[in-house]
């Protein structure tokens, strides 16, 4: 099985942050096995979603773990995630399609913030 | 010098959403010695970063951490944070208020994509 990573950040219109969401893109290539990794937007981005996990299928990909870059995922996201999972789904048949948590409350995000208070003059 | 931690999410009218920074500071409690650790939003909830501000001075503060639970900050945000920052300091002359960076590209934040791969069937 090739299973390709899906990584979807929201879209912004400055190229600064979407531009976040490839550097994390490289970093995984670096730092994990995973062949196939493509990065996408939910909106205002290029590329789009659906035409993200086009170039996972036709890379090689028959699993495609679809990750959302997110803090949270509410109910509005969540519903367009699930929709496009379903989509392509329907359109690459032989393919599965797994919609993976947002990064949410990691019990890592917590040693995040306290690096950063650390940096900043913090105990 | 007794250091306060002011943290900072968006702000949501999904209530959920907004928790999630109740529960960064609960756990911030729970696993460091900041005395004084406030959540506060920038938008669209209360308290607001002003409100946060005075609540960290009230409790004894003379220096306050005012920490972006944000992803990435863009011009805008961190040109609204950076105003609160000048007005509570203003506001408060004998207490010293620092923004620290955002959560951003910090290299944990790939563990915790890496995890969230791992749980859905990821290698």
């Amino acid at each position: 099985m090739t299973t390709a990573v899906l990584l979807i950040a929201h879209g912004s219109r400055r190229a600064e942050a979407n531009h976040d969401l490839v550097i994390v893109a490289d970093r995984l290539r670096e730092q994990s096995d995973y062949s196939i990794i493509v990065a996408s937007y939910l909106e205002l981005a290029d590329p789009s979603i659906p035409d993200g996990a086009r170039q996972c299928v036709e890379a090689g990909a028959d699993h495609v773990l679809m990750m959302p870059y997110f803090l949270s995922a509410g109910s509005h996201v969540t519903r367009d995630l699930e929709r496009f999972r379903n989509e392509a789904a329907a359109k690459f048949e032989t393919v599965s399609f797994d919609l993976c948590p947002p990064l949410g409350l990691h019990p890592l995000m917590l040693e995040i913030v306290k690096d950063r208070l650390t940096e900043t003059g913090g105990s």
